[in-house]
């Protein structure tokens, strides 16, 4: 039986607190930083790794971490929440993201159906319509061929699809896997549908319709918008129109869309991008089998989630060292700074996966907890986030961890030498440079060119960014949320704090509004 | 004679701390509340208010930073700055980034030239220049018109201009005022030209390569991969290339570019917007008159800066607000959430403004501070955010101040009415929820479903988003950056924190490496 205790109750968190803090300036200089930079190193799923090096830990710090992921039973929750249990308590769900991708323990089974087979089913789906898109088996009235995807969907449906696919855009450009744009709908400003079907052909363009219950307000805005646009354009809507919804929606079964492929209460929206809310518009820009490639390198990764050797953990020691930087560090936010332009992207996803998941303060019995969770996430592609914040990261009253990304080749292959270098490898000499100069600083008698150092940075090096590398980053970030969420004692994977905003929306359309809600209603002119 | 003191030495700053704490959910409750929303207000430039009801203030405190603003002479600081004063001590410059949009004091004259004179002699020529482009009187060699401007910039010279291209591309498009596609190359990661590249007409492209300098090695690399292009294209490089740089810059003179157009080192790049640097452009893509209403409504928001009444300066009051929660409320965030999609880059674009200005630990005379300086500046458009990082600022465990920005009208007015309202009018409801909500939070049994509130915010209310209201909104910032610049008597127009990772790159590059740095240079295959 696993017991589910908040952070403070643990003895190993008390004995962590005890334990002298390490300098990451001095255990990053001379021959002991070359030492660290080799060994704090940790394989991730192809040929990628996880590079700890430059975080403020030793060997006694990762021996407390140890000790605190095996009395928080990081890995008996993992098995749990593989295996089936009611994870997400507080919405009496199953939380099974990783089964879309495959099947770390027992099979799965509910409301009598096999959730491996049931996601797997729709995936071939998914890869059948595809494939007819394509052949230009599926086109449109006039038997032309769809030339542009368009994702109709907000939050869990835009962030995580819009990240990857901006991740594999160029890669599938260079490796002829690029089947069809894609294109992305999610504010409900006008001006956003308005933009992107102004920048779009409409008669050659499919829409994928993403809204798990079928009622988020603003996917159906925009849905609607969208079928405006398609009647004045003289179109039968319902020829371009797919739906990724749950079985139980009121779009699963309507005559307006071409099809519906389905996913299910017990994926939740941040963590959908190997669902069909990913796989529809991945599967129609790339082909399916490029998304079945991805899907690999996330299940590959999350294999090594699974370890219960946390040195050979990449995600649970990225979690547990976040969580020392959390609460026993006082540092607020995390900086994600991945070095490809490709994965521009993605740090908006995880802010989404990460602030959405673990920023709560109550734990899963919904009892105030009385230490940090969630940090703050934020980021932008090096190099310009050099020429960007950096100032502070570097010279600011606050210490900032930061999580570096890197890959020894682009994707494109072009490039330019000089000074005696590829831009590529002034990327990566940068990203080096970057994780050595927060670590170590520099002194100087001018105070403002002196950099006090002790900045705690990770790296992960992958080769190139691929399908399956994408699906391994993605793997690795999702389950280092989780085990961060197990050892907060938090359910990660509700979001009750949405629904107030929603609410008064709600009232403020309907004119039931008073005080200074009514106010903000008439300067907004609503 | 102007005393630079530091904050902690001042005693409007000591009463300050000592003044009761406002509790956001009680003053903004009921009728009081209303009374707040409403008179709670600063108007801005251009029909535009800036309201801080919902800010955790009160009569008492507001007199409390009104006697801050006096003791730290925040009028008489700008003051000097308008009137050329050599602000930016450490790198002994003058700081005249308004002086681009307008003359707020006395002349400025610098190494013999009046600088307001120059700064619009460059825009009249960058203004002749475009329009010769528009009517086709500069074209390629072919004679054929230029169909798209491509800007080569990094950090200030990239984040500040796409962000003003994307808040008026829509517009420009509804209103006639469209010229040309703009497009962006930054990143030195090769993929980012390549991919930018391969998206246009090179034939018809006319590119702006930005430096001050002349020496940024990102840009110039960057440079070398579009001249691939062209000569692999069969073109003269130099009959589609235009430099913005200083005029003692390597780049000023050069046959290689059809013309030059000059900034000077008063203009620091983050503030560069209204220069040449945002100028040559946007007046390409947009025209010289859209460019010039753009400074005319930073001018109109500049002047509201320079009064000495706190109540009726809105950057001032923000300024101090920020400052209020920063160091007395200790909040280490603030996020930036425009409910409109065409800011979605400004975000960004303060980010690099604000934290790369006052992200500092030392004073101006170079001694280190006692108290918290530039926050952590991070958002995403509303409603996007609202379905992403929301749930931590509702229910988190930390408290981040919000500015919230909106506006009555869309851009391109194309709209759609669901469920009684248009998407419009669920834009501006859900902001005025927000508020509400992050303000005054929902009581629950189950805590899981409780909002503490307490949460504060700003909002900033305009008709439209315009090029006036556009600059209007870019200058309050930047003004709003330097009044805390001088508060926490920080030079906030140097950024010392960028040297050693160019420094430590550029050894990477040489092989002059050993220890870490050695290794991750290894393990990142350079």
């Amino acid at each position: 039986m696993i017991s589910w205790n908040n952070l403070d109750t643990l003895n190993s968190y008390k004995e962590l607190e005890k334990i002298n803090k390490v300098s990451v300036k001095e255990v990053m200089s001379g021959e002991e930083g070359a030492k660290r930079a080799k060994e704090y190193v940790v394989p991730m799923a192809e040929g990628m790794s996880y590079n700890y090096a430059a975080k403020a830990v030793n060997e006694e710090v990762l021996q407390g971490l140890e000790k605190l992921a095996k009395e928080a039973a990081l890995t008996e929750k993992f098995e749990a929440l593989y295996n089936g249990e009611v994870i997400n308590t507080g919405e009496k769900r199953l939380v099974l993201h990783q089964l879309t991708r495959g099947q770390l323990g027992n099979d799965v089974v509910a409301e009598g159906v096999n959730k491996r087979k049931f996601y797997t089913g729709e995936q071939k789906k998914i890869a059948d319509f595809a494939n007819k898109v394509h052949k230009g088996e599926i086109t449109n009235a006039k038997g032309e061929k769809f030339t542009t995807v368009v994702q109709i969907g907000i939050g869990g449906s835009d962030l995580g699809p819009r990240a990857i696919y901006l991740a594999l855009e160029n890669w599938a450009k260079k490796t002829g896997n690029f089947k069809m744009e894609a294109k992305f709908i999610s504010n409900v400003d006008p001006d956003d549908a308005a933009a992107v079907l102004a920048s779009v052909d409409v008669a050659h363009s499919i829409f994928v319709l993403v809204s798990k219950s079928g009622t988020t307000l603003e996917t159906l805005t925009n849905e609607s918008f969208v079928k405006d646009a398609l009647k004045n354009a003289g179109l039968d809507a319902s020829k371009h129109m797919i739906a990724v919804t749950s079985e139980t929606s009121p779009l699963a079964k309507s005559s307006d869309y071409l099809a519906a492929f389905f996913m299910d209460d017990y994926i939740g929206g941040r963590f959908s991008s190997c669902s069909a809310v990913g796989g529809a518009i991945l599967s129609l820009a790339f082909g399916p089998d490029v998304f079945a490639r991805f899907l690999a390198g996330a299940a590959e990764e999350d294999k090594l989630a699974t370890n219960s050797n946390l040195r050979k953990n990449p995600a649970m020691l990225d979690a547990l060292i976040g969580v020392y930087e959390r609460n026993v560090l006082g540092y607020d936010c995390t900086a994600v700074l991945p070095y490809s332009q490709a994965l521009s992207r993605f740090p908006a996803h995880l802010q989404q996966a990460d602030m959405e998941s673990n920023g709560k303060s109550v734990n899963r019995f919904g009892e105030p907890v009385n230490y940090k969770t969630g940090p703050v996430i934020f980021g932008e592609p090096g190099t310009n986030g050099q020429h960007s914040f950096y100032q502070l990261l570097h010279q600011g009253t606050d210490i900032i961890p930061l999580q570096f990304i890197g890959f020894k080749n682009s994707q494109i292959g072009t490039d330019v030498n000089i000074q005696g270098s590829t831009s590529q490898q002034k990327l990566c000499a940068n990203v080096a440079a970057q994780i050595v100069a927060f670590a170590c600083g520099k002194d100087d008698e001018n105070n403002n060119k002196k950099f006090e150092g002790n900045r705690p940075s990770s790296i992960i090096i992958g080769d190139q960014l691929t399908p399956e590398s994408m699906g391994a980053l993605l793997s690795h970030f999702e389950n280092k949320i989780m085990f961060q969420g197990f050892v907060w004692n938090v359910n990660s994977f509700d979001q009750e704090g949405v629904q107030l905003g929603k609410v008064l929306a709600k009232k403020v359309l309907a004119h039931e509004t008073d005080g200074a809600l009514k106010v903000y209603s008439d300067l907004l002119n609503i």
